[in-house]
């Protein structure tokens, strides 16, 4: 028998990892509906694994994104933490691509290489393993804990908005606590205190009542596909700059301070980004950094263009209609709703003649800041200290959180983000994997986290 | 017993279309390796046609596009007519665009819906049954006729031009004809003088070694999606200009003679294209006719762009790698070969910082003009005559049959250029149809061509 959490924690990692492999290949891809019975299971595993630890767990919200929702509330007079996470995926698509299946994760390397594995099933179960470790070793955890854990995060998030909105009693709190991001490099935690906000949408374009043939119509036809080619070119050109009226007008600069500590990380911005991603040559703003360009100036790209013909060989059609999906990411102190109505215009103006242009939002949310002077920062601090003998480095992530906008919003409460993955990790991307020994750092990080959060003075009763 | 031809093909109208319904029903897709099955099936049917009424077949060039050699060789002392068709149909995708499936052809309304019907096995069954008339009724045709119909006219060509290179002698001929084109209206025959060629070419862009998470590395990665809508739109704005450097330095101005011929024709252009297309306003160089734009003028369109993500929903992902497909329809005198090399000059010069290019020529082909004044195009217009009641109008057309310019050269023989079918026939899109009266129409003319085109004095031996 183990006596501490933490030896409970490394006298069971290979379980921990098994169990892991067993959630990871469970394909949980809430954007295909095909995946829907495949998102039950998932959400079931998550609620027997909690209820067989002692988490009083259930799933709630709907019958297609079930949310997973679990509290341990025998602390009385300390503080509560609410922990986040994710078991929904990304869709793995292309799957040639992969080395092996995306769904029969295989450990190559000191990775766990499977879609999930770090986005987010295994963070989110760092958490679930650290209560297990102090529930059956010390049979109690230091603090009370409550688990959300949604299926949407991954394509737009509804259930969990409403979930909160009408558990805002039940869901109270002193912090919230999310694994759902990144370590700046092995070895090195990161404590994220700001993350650029999202605006998803797709335009589509309609010229022709049907599909014409270039030979006969090419000259008059209006082309679809040429359309959104130009729209999209219009909008952001190579040297980075959105033309978009009005959209840097609230923009908020980075101060010098935070500037000079992103200078301070022990490695060359640039050289950094092109070994993490293979590329020859950073696109993008000039004027800015590598870090600022990514973590505090909004951005827009192109996901994918519909329409037309792709397959093999030549055909030479003219498409009735072409469908692009675009985004933008976007920082304080920008706002979604407004800048999908600057866009909106934008593109609608530029629609060439004999186009017809509709722009529709898929999902929207707000850039956040998180302040830095909280004991749970503090708190956390001292996990990452004691976990990797230094402290975490607060950076922005350029990635969007929406649920930490949210849960500021409703429930009053800032979060700490505390993320075990890696750069490289290869997130909504072929191959994506997670490093097993960040994922066992995960679970001591939590398990000291706690422990240190539990001395906190309570924010609320 | 039917005594002429003329009475013979009438009397046979119904067979003759339930046979092109038999043709229409055997995918026989050329640009998709799945239908190599289809395309043997097609092409047997064709030799088996033409061997069953007296004319000496055979296939032969490829196993996968078979061409199909026929000769009727018994009028010595009389012309020769080369017989060009293809069998070999444009993909029928998106599917679900369609009324009837496209490979169970249904005449509703006067016209036979089917992939294909129109381009080319209708308008390659009315010289077949033109000369079964003949065959059935006489006994004999009144001039030497020559059927070459290829497997691969959507997709290149390359067997039918090695064929013509290695058998210049056997297929030696006083003129050609060939009916793939289409009518100016219904009731208005037609002889193409012109025809636009085409550069046919596939765009690559790549950026990072694997695709990348928008929110992580949006505003440093480059997009090869943005990238190539960036090229494209560079390459022809909504003004309809392009801007390749030289790309208009041969192109010759339409006289003003023919400018007058096409002004005169019956119709209103503008209103005329947005009728057959259901186009709100035509795209295009404003400067020009039209009419010009689509049969004088060259031209750029992307036919497809593929890479990322276009499912349903949302995914936020920066492909590593994406590809358009693009062709440009070309005049006299430009050559398809200098285009390209212009073109991909450009193309590579436009690539934005961290973006590779690659460009590829998939097919190209040179443009075309028949000379008018041959005693083979005079017998065209008399059986146009007789048949429709007025003279084929001589105008050029959009779309390129590379055919044509491989039996000028190979061969030195120019082309009659007769087309059967309609400018709304849906070509290379979904509910394709080819208007019943024109399949009985073409028959005829096909008859009085040959009878007429028998008095010519026969330019070879």
């Amino acid at each position: 028998m183990s006596d501490s959490p933490l030896s409970y924690a490394h006298d069971n990692h290979d379980r921990f990892l098994n169990e892991l492999i067993e959630l990871v290949s469970i394909p949980s891809v809430s954007t295909l509906p095909e995946h829907r019975p495949d998102m039950r299971r998932a959400a079931r595993w998550l609620e027997d694994r909690l209820n067989d630890i002692g988490v009083s767990a259930e799933t709630a919200g709907s019958e297609d994104y079930p949310l997973v929702y679990g509290e341990w509330l025998k602390a009385p007079g300390k503080p509560t933490v609410l922990v986040y996470g994710h078991y929904d995926v990304q869709p793995a698509e292309p799957l040639e691509l992969w080395t092996t299946p995306p769904f029969q994760p295989q450990v190559r390397n000191g990775n766990l290489y499977g879609r999930g594995s770090s986005d987010d099933k295994g963070q989110t179960l760092t958490s679930i393993y650290a209560a297990e470790s102090y529930l059956r070793t010390a049979g109690s955890l230091p603090l009370n804990v409550k688990f959300i854990l949604e299926g949407q995060e991954e394509s737009g998030g509804a259930v969990i908005k409403e979930f909160v909105q009408q558990h805002s009693d039940r869901l109270k709190a002193d912090t919230v606590q999310i694994s759902d991001g990144h370590m700046f490099g092995p070895g090195i935690p990161t404590l994220d205190v700001g993350l650029r906000g999202i605006v998803y949408t797709e335009i589509q374009a309609r010229g022709a009542s049907h599909d014409l043939h270039s030979g006969l119509y090419g000259g008059v036809a209006p082309n679809p596909l040429n359309a959104l080619a130009w729209v999209i070119s219009s909008l952001k050109g190579p040297d980075g700059h959105i033309t978009i009226p009005g959209f840097y007008d609230s923009v908020q600069s980075v101060s010098d301070d935070v500037l000079q500590a992103w200078s301070r990380l022990p490695v060359d911005q640039v050289e950094f980004v092109k070994e993490e991603t293979g590329i020859s040559e950073l696109a993008g703003e000039k004027d800015y950094t590598p870090f600022q360009r990514m973590w505090a100036r909004p951005t827009l790209d192109v996901h994918g263009i519909a329409g037309g013909f792709v397959g093999e060989g030549a055909k030479t059609v003219i498409p009735a209609e072409a469908t692009a999906k675009v985004s933008m990411r976007i920082v304080p102190d920008q706002k979604a709703e407004d800048v999908f109505r600057q866009y909106r215009e934008a593109v609608l103006k530029l629609a060439p003649p004999g186009i017809e242009l509709e722009v529709r939002l898929i999902h929207g949310d707000d850039p956040v800041l998180v302040p830095q002077d909280s004991s749970y920062i503090a708190a956390a601090q001292q996990a990452m200290q004691a976990t990797f003998g230094r402290p975490g480095v607060p950076v922005r992530s350029g990635g969007s959180i929406p649920i930490v906008g949210i849960f500021k919003d409703q429930l009053g409460l800032n979060s700490v983000l505390m993320g075990w993955g890696l750069p490289d990790d290869n997130l909504h991307a072929p191959n994506e994997k997670f490093r097993v020994q960040n994922f066992y750092d995960g679970i001591d990080a939590t398990i000291r986290f706690w422990d240190m959060a539990a001395g906190s003075t309570r924010a609320s009763a």
